[in-house]
Parts: structure tokens; sequence; C-alpha cells
């Protein structure tokens, strides 16, 4: 197996990145297992910190079970609907989900007994969850690679959810993964084409040495940087 | 642009995600500006919890802020040594960080203002987290795809990293990311070559319906998913 990557198959992996989308549109139909298991195996091989692997995966194939999981979310819906306030109505009117829809579904939680594992977590205990977010980004891109859409939906109530699927006490959902097949995947992230959330100019983002000093990135460079950048 | 991932990019995306690893021997020498400006623009393509986009990025190039951001990681290896108890002189063996030596270094924080973003986070704030992982995971097959290895280091103190950065309050350091010229990737994660930590057996990390039931995946692909997968 090769050690580098070819000019070509860096632009495919750039490609790769700039075609990902949080998908809530699903067409019917399962997901060939052994697609799936090569989705679990990319997700398996995320970095995580102390390589303490705090990643457990549920699949969910009963319909009762499924049905449960939709009620939960949806009532968050309405919760997270209230908090919103004036932009309320405006949000109940997105589509956030495609849980009944979707040809697989996954709760992806962390694991029990995590306190032992101080590796890169004395100070930072939240590194548990970053690893598993690692592990949900290879999986998005695999899924996306493989022409699958997904989806990560964390509408719930994670005490609720732990309940349902009887996660030990130390474990915690913190994604419901809607998996599936699609007509199209969305041209840019679909909360910016419904005027959600605009998004934000990389030049902004980036600083030297100390928040919020500018011109961070090399200036023959800033033209690329710009509005028009294809994100 | 192609909608669509031949058979061949698709074990091109597989075979860059086996391969990414948490690196930390480098090489001396500077990374191309432009080749930094596509990993930026890689993380900022990362999906976010209700398109918030959190992520911050600190590039480091005063050589004396470097030093100072070693001193913090170098104290809290010390404080973790400690902690970690009977492990705490093998922990100390390892190296966990190339901060004086990787030809560049970012801090990557969540911003400040976040509390007004709900979507997605009334329950789970954490997944602001979340997103920011995904966009440093991006950011790490990238730097894999070019060629140029990347660690991301989470032994700190974040309220004197923030101080030292003068990140604004609600604002927090959650990663040092070295990055820079290696001699080779690891062939496995340097924790698993150094005996630290072992590999976990994927089908006892896939449940069923609920935690801890077996059989998750297809029987005909379980010799897959042997001690012999090469992850």
């Amino acid at each position: 197996m090769s050690d580098k990557f070819s000019p070509q198959e860096i632009d495919t992996v750039y490609r790769l990145i700039a075609q990902r989308r949080d998908i809530r549109h699903f067409l019917p139909g399962a997901i060939d297992e052994n697609v799936l298991l090569r989705l679990f195996t990319a997700a398996h091989q995320a970095p995580s910190v102390g390589l303490m692997q705090p990643w457990r995966f549920i699949r969910i194939l009963n319909a009762d079970v499924r049905h449960a999981i939709f009620n939960i979310v949806d009532e968050e819906r309405s919760n997270t609907a209230l908090e919103l306030g004036e932009r309320g109505s405006e949000f109940l009117r997105l589509k956030v989900e495609g849980i009944r829809e979707c040809g697989e579904l996954i709760v992806v939680t962390l694991m029990d007994g995590r306190d032992p594992y101080v590796f890169g977590r004395r100070t930072l205990p939240e590194m548990d969850i970053a690893s598993v977010a690692c592990a949900i980004q290879n999986m998005w891109l695999a899924s996306r690679a493989e022409g699958l859409g997904m989806g990560w939906v964390s509408l719930f109530d994670p005490e609720r959810l732990a309940r349902l699927l009887s996660i030990p006490p130390g474990g915690k959902p913190i994604a419901i993964i809607c998996l599936g097949h699609v007509e199209q995947f969305y041209p840019k992230p679909m909360l910016e084409l419904e005027g959600w959330e605009r998004q934000r100019n990389l030049n902004d983002l980036v600083f030297v040495d100390h928040w919020g000093s500018g011109e961070a990135v090399a200036s023959s460079s800033h033209q690329k940087l710009g509005e028009d950048t294809p994100l």
C-alpha cells in the first residue's frame, strides 16, 4: 500500500471534504452490510486522546426503538423552538432530521468508565467527545465517498436516550446518526440554503500569535479567501 | 466538479483514513503558505452544529510565544505524570508533543459568545467542541494527503493558554496543533507501538438496539472484524 498520495488523489480528498453535507432528506432502502462495515472501520480508525477509543455504536434495527427515538427528538425540537424565542417558528419550518426515513439509524455514545483515562484529559476531560467527533467525521467523509447521505442529530435529552438504550452510568449518547440513500447532496450546507446562518469568511477566523490580530495568511493568498471561495 | 466518487477514489479515501497518524516527530522546515491555506479551508468546510462555525485558529509565528506554549505543556505533562501514579514514569518516557520542532504551530480555540447558539446545543452544549473536532479531523486528513504530519496536543491548562493568547472570556483553547514535515508516518498509532494502549476490537464496540448486545454486523462480515483487521 503506497505511503504517498498523488496530486490527483489530493484533489479527490479536497473535493470530498468540500462536498460532504449534513443530510436530512433520504430515499428509502437499507445500507449494504459490507458498506456499513467499512464505515464503522473508518470510524474506529479515528484518533483518540491517549488512544482511549471512547466510541460505542448502537445500531437501531427495531422499529419501535426507532420510533421512540423519533419521539425524544421531536420533543426536544419543540423545547428548542421555545428557547429560540423569535426565531422559534423559523426553526420549526426547517427539516432538522431524517430519523423515520433513513435506511440505517445509529446512536453514537461515549463509553462508560472514562475517569481513569487522564492522558490528555486531566485539564480537558471533554477530549473524549472530541475523539468521538473525529470518528464521526471519518464516517461522514467515508459515507459521502460511498454516495450515501449522513446527518448528525443532537436534538435530544441525553438522559432519556441513555435510559431507552440501557446505556450504563458514565456512558453518554452524543449523536443520532441518520444514514441513507439520497436523491442529491445539497450544493451548500442546508442551513445556509435555508437562510438560517451565513458562511463566515475564513480570513476572520485565523489570527496570528494572539486572538483577533489580522493578516494571518500570506497576502498573496488573500484573494482566494474572499467571499467567493466555494465553500 | 463531479458529484460521484469512483471505486478507485473511494479506495483512496479509505487508505487516507487508515494511514492518518497523530505525529510527534517532525523534521525542520516551514509549511508552504498555499498548503496551509488549503488546510484551513478544509477545516472551515467541516460540519458545525446549527452552522455556528465555532472554530478560531491562532497561528503561532513568534518564537517567544511558541516557547511559552511549550512551557505550559511541559508543566501539564508533569502534572499528568503525577496523577497517573504507577504509570507516571512510563508516561514520561513517551514523546507526547513536537511543539519545538514542528514547522507550524496552531492553537485552535472555541469562539466566545456561544450561549445564544442553542440549535442542537440546548441539551448538549458540548456540540461546539464536537464541531471543532470535525474541523481538526478534516485538517488532519488533508495534512496526511499532503504528506505532512500533524499532532493534536491537549496537555495544557486552558486558562493559562487563554491568558497567554488574549483569548476573550467565553472562548476556550482545545487544541495545540503541531504541523510539519516528517521522515515517516508511524505504521500504527504511536501509543500502540509504544505499548501504552491496545487497539480495541471493532466487534466489541458495535451493539444492536441497546447497549452491550452482540452480533451487530452481518455474520458474513465477521472474519473481517477479527484481530487481524489492519487498523
